[in-house]
């Protein structure tokens, strides 16, 4: 029996990388119609490779946003498969076998919307995963001094760090068409978690969001990062976080996810160490704030032995689910 | 509603290579359970250099084979990911994906069979690829002059040809545990079409096959090949085919499908400028024939132009499954 009260509800989630996953997981539980809008300015690794050897758009991140709908049990092998890192063969190692896959259809459907969508079809996901742009583009990072540089590995640079003002596309590329679709007739849109300039900043910067924006009349939630990054959001605080998110927008957020678990202190220690602090919460008389103990109890410390310490920290799906499925009054 | 009439028959199908889609293909609209034995000594290309480099079992035949049984209508995209080759890009160019996740599903799993068994269960096939053995072997070919060399490429190189007498796996290995069982539990068996010695001959030569066609029920299908080759099977009648696959299993062939759907001249002439010939029939007064039209009208040009001439005709799997079904008392 099919009644208006049966129809999904449609979410969409802007961000990117690791971040997402917890989002997604969560989601997948409170039936809803998840759509996943990544921004593809990627560089480095075997997307930089692949990007530079094939001229395709690349698709690093798009890899993990599927894999991340795929996480449903059954489905695990999918998951794995999409996320396989080669690590022998003079011409394999290093890349991932997720990419190939997106890469191989990229050149057989000849755009990477349609590839998502072969990929989405081929794997069962349980989503969409669609890219903010069909162009191919990079990052333009501009810089509180009035300079400005171009290339998203910049954002992970110490040498170079300065504080930032705001970030472009460059060339300029419009938001693509499935992203306007989907911002425009989503009941919720959720941004974050995610690195704050690579993914989510980057992902709301193509042309014409803030007119998709103007024509939803979704709820917008952002999930409020849980730690500055030297490089990207030194002293930034939450307020400084929100307000360069509504910017991009161009409308208020509705509601904004802070976590009130407190962080454990041998955590805290080793971000100390990279000049990285929890966000400062100085927006607690602000009424669209929901306070939530969001934390994953595991530690990533493979992530951080690699240098990539930000994904000691992440958040918990299902501790997520129950946050989101109370503000949306789901589940 | 199940009953006995209800089972599905057990069909076996030992070949490889491009040979095996039109079997396979035609099975699948006869409501069968297809499980299909390949050899895995291939070598060269794509499947030899992962080969080389992770030390995995070759997957090159395996590729084609799961792929055989994806096709069918609207699963077209899943046959075109695993069979698509990577055309550019330094590291990735000769690469066929297909191979690529295999590698990752062998390095995962640790078993040629298990990732076999995973790619079945991700991609929806409709059916089984078994390896005949789970050792990593080559092929040893025995030539009728009395001596040997070790290579599958050998059997496609017109300048060491020589008249064959038998080929053997080096080191001896054992037929696969599933290999096993299919054979055993076959309601039927059918051999071909395929490569003579580098797919058919070599797919039935571990350790203990004749062992489980001893033990078997199974009504053993041979289709004959369709021409010699210059390096393979020259000047070899059916009947020599035949007793040398019968001398392979141990037993009689129960069924031999012979081909009497007229070549057409042109192709008979470019086949003939590399030495190759319709395979005389001296079985005709063999109660074991049955002869039918089962040659495919398209005319593969274009493996003609890359050199492989072999594949310039095909089985067409319409009319397979036509004089299958009879013989088989099916459909």
């Amino acid at each position: 029996m099919t009644n208006k009260t049966d129809v999904q509800k449609k979410v969409v989630v802007i961000g990117g990388g690791t971040g997402i996953f917890p989002v997604t997981a969560g989601l997948r539980h409170l039936n809803v119609d998840i759509s996943t809008i990544i921004c593809v300015s990627d560089s480095g690794g075997s997307t930089g490779r692949i990007r530079d050897e094939f001229g395709f758009q690349p698709v690093g991140d798009l890899r993990q946003s599927l894999a991340a709908l795929a996480e449903s049990e059954g489905e695990e092998w999918i998951r794995k498969l999409l996320l396989y890192r080669f690590e022998k063969g003079e011409s394999l190692k290093g890349h991932n076998l997720g990419n190939l896959i997106l890469t191989a259809l990229q050149d057989m459907t000849g755009s990477t919307s349609e590839a998502l969508s072969k990929a989405e079809q081929i794997f069962r996901l349980k989503g969409e995963v669609i890219p903010s742009t069909e162009e191919t583009v990079d990052l333009k990072i501009h810089y509180q001094d009035g300079t400005s540089a171009v290339g998203e590995h910049l954002l992970d640079d110490n040498s170079t760090a300065k504080p930032i003002a705001d970030i472009s596309l460059t060339p300029p590329a419009k938001l693509s068409a499935n992203a306007v679709v989907a911002i425009e007739k989503a009941d919720y849109i959720i941004i974050g978690p995610g690195d704050f300039y690579g993914s989510l900043m980057s992902a709301l910067s193509p042309d014409g969001l803030s007119d998709a924006f103007k024509n939803s009349k979704a709820q917008v939630i952002f999930i409020m990062n849980l730690m500055t990054r030297l490089t990207q959001t030194k002293d930034m605080t939450a307020r400084d976080h929100l307000e360069k998110i509504e910017a991009k927008i161009g409308r208020k957020v509705d509601v904004v996810i802070i976590n009130n678990e407190p962080i454990a202190e041998n955590i805290l220690t080793r971000y100390a160490k990279f000049g990285e602090l929890p966000v400062v919460n100085d927006l607690d008389n602000d009424s669209r704030v929901v306070r939530g103990k969001i934390l994953s109890d595991q530690i990533f410390v493979k992530g951080y032995e690699d240098n990539t310490h930000r994904e000691l920290l992440r958040h918990d799906s299902r501790k997520l689910q129950k946050v989101l499925a109370e503000v949306m009054k789901l589940g």
